[in-house]
């Protein structure tokens, strides 16, 4: 029992003496915590916080590494609160669910275990929240540019029921890991950084990333689709609509 | 295809017609749902904002509904950062999860299978929290009174790495469901209402409480245990010490 407590004391004591925190990785120096001074101050400049407070609601963590498309979808659906399925162990209520979100349909267009292994492109990623009744946009970072998606994805944000997932290379982020997909929270244009929320809570904390980074990061190509990245704008209109140069 | 889309459209229209949420049950009027524009007011009203971004970071839904203890414990664990237990599915990053929380220490003071039926009482919560190296003060509602709980939880709530979990009953709030945990996240003197971040989302969205309500739900007495609830007040100093009039 005391050694219990005493290592995890050192190890606490170790990574406070240098500013680390204890469970999520060090971010490169573009990239600033949600919970930091400069965070919140980002924060209480940005406005309005439409978004914000639907997404933050519904924050969850990508259940395996490769599902971080599907705990974003997940995460928007909830904030838009649709109509969602059951779920055995919340029974009579409702919710959507990295689990329920995935069904016969959707491994028509990817089977689960290929999402498992290899996660999704941004047009699988679109195919599949393209069954729910959602008005969506779908931009490859290529065919728009810088100026196109600041002004679209600050214009959603401000927006009731208006959401922004985007797709990156984390590693143009100098992050670690590979493509990634997260949901936009919040828009701050004196700062002209975003706020992402990672889905991949065990490894970056929520952060505000500088708009010409993060579409640099999506402006990169996806191997498996050879195409480039990009972002996905949604609303709920009950109406499927596919603009976007892209599709 | 068409009739898995008309229905939740026609659904949708319903419930947007009647001003009701899709998803969560309808709050009783002495709550208000931090996404609305009064919760919103109530958030810039209140300040400093030190627990706030720490507990909404690390948001999450009760696995099954007998874990509202084990999920606001994992809140709190991961908002202080401290080190954590591996997991499988995220090696080689730790993070606390529902699963990892829960092990033979824990066992030995309430097996997981009773956790599962019945939660746990706000003793058992305190002795199960009590095995990290925490620092913290465990009080029943019946033995303090509704100004030192105020005090106490704004106080906390303004300082770094430090927390407050509640324990109540939902009737007592109007809601529906019995005895319930949920992490508190900020305060807000002019209205004197705490928010709380209730990790029963597939049932109730964050809500601000009035500290009168609040407290007269926590001053229930719990059958189990024939002990009023009340509440946890965490903080991170490697030392546990128990103080608090009730232990």
């Amino acid at each position: 029992m005391l050694s219990r407590l005493v290592r995890p004391l050192a190890l606490a004591l170790c990574l406070s003496a240098s500013g680390a925190e204890a469970q999520t990785l060090p971010l490169p120096d573009n990239l600033t915590a949600l919970n930091s001074q400069q965070g919140e101050q980002f924060f209480f400049e940005s406005s309005p916080h439409q978004a914000y407070f639907a997404v933050a609601d519904s924050f969850e963590t990508e259940q395996i590494e490769s599902y971080c498309g599907v705990a974003s979808m997940v995460m928007v659906l909830n904030a838009l609160q649709l109509p969602a399925p059951s779920s055995p162990q919340f029974a009579p209520y409702h919710i959507f669910t990295q689990d329920n979100v995935l069904d016969a349909q959707t491994d028509a267009i990817l089977p689960r275990d290929e999402i498992a292994k290899e996660g999704m492109t941004l047009e699988q990623f679109g195919a599949v929240l393209a069954l729910h009744p959602l008005a969506l946009e779908l931009h490859h970072a290529a065919a728009g540019g810088l100026d196109a998606f600041r002004t679209s994805a600050r214009d959603y944000l401000a927006a009731p029921d208006h959401f922004v997932i985007v797709n990156f290379s984390r590693e143009a982020l100098s992050q670690e890991g590979g493509g990634h997909f997260s949901p936009l929270a919040a828009y701050d244009a004196k700062a002209d950084r975003f706020l992402m929320l990672d889905v991949a809570r065990y490894k970056y904390p929520p952060v505000w990333v500088k708009t010409a980074d993060l579409f640099a990061a999506m402006n990169t190509t996806d191997s498996v689709s050879n195409q480039t990245r990009g972002y996905v704008l949604i609303t709920k209109t009950g109406l499927i609509t596919k603009s976007g140069a892209a599709r």
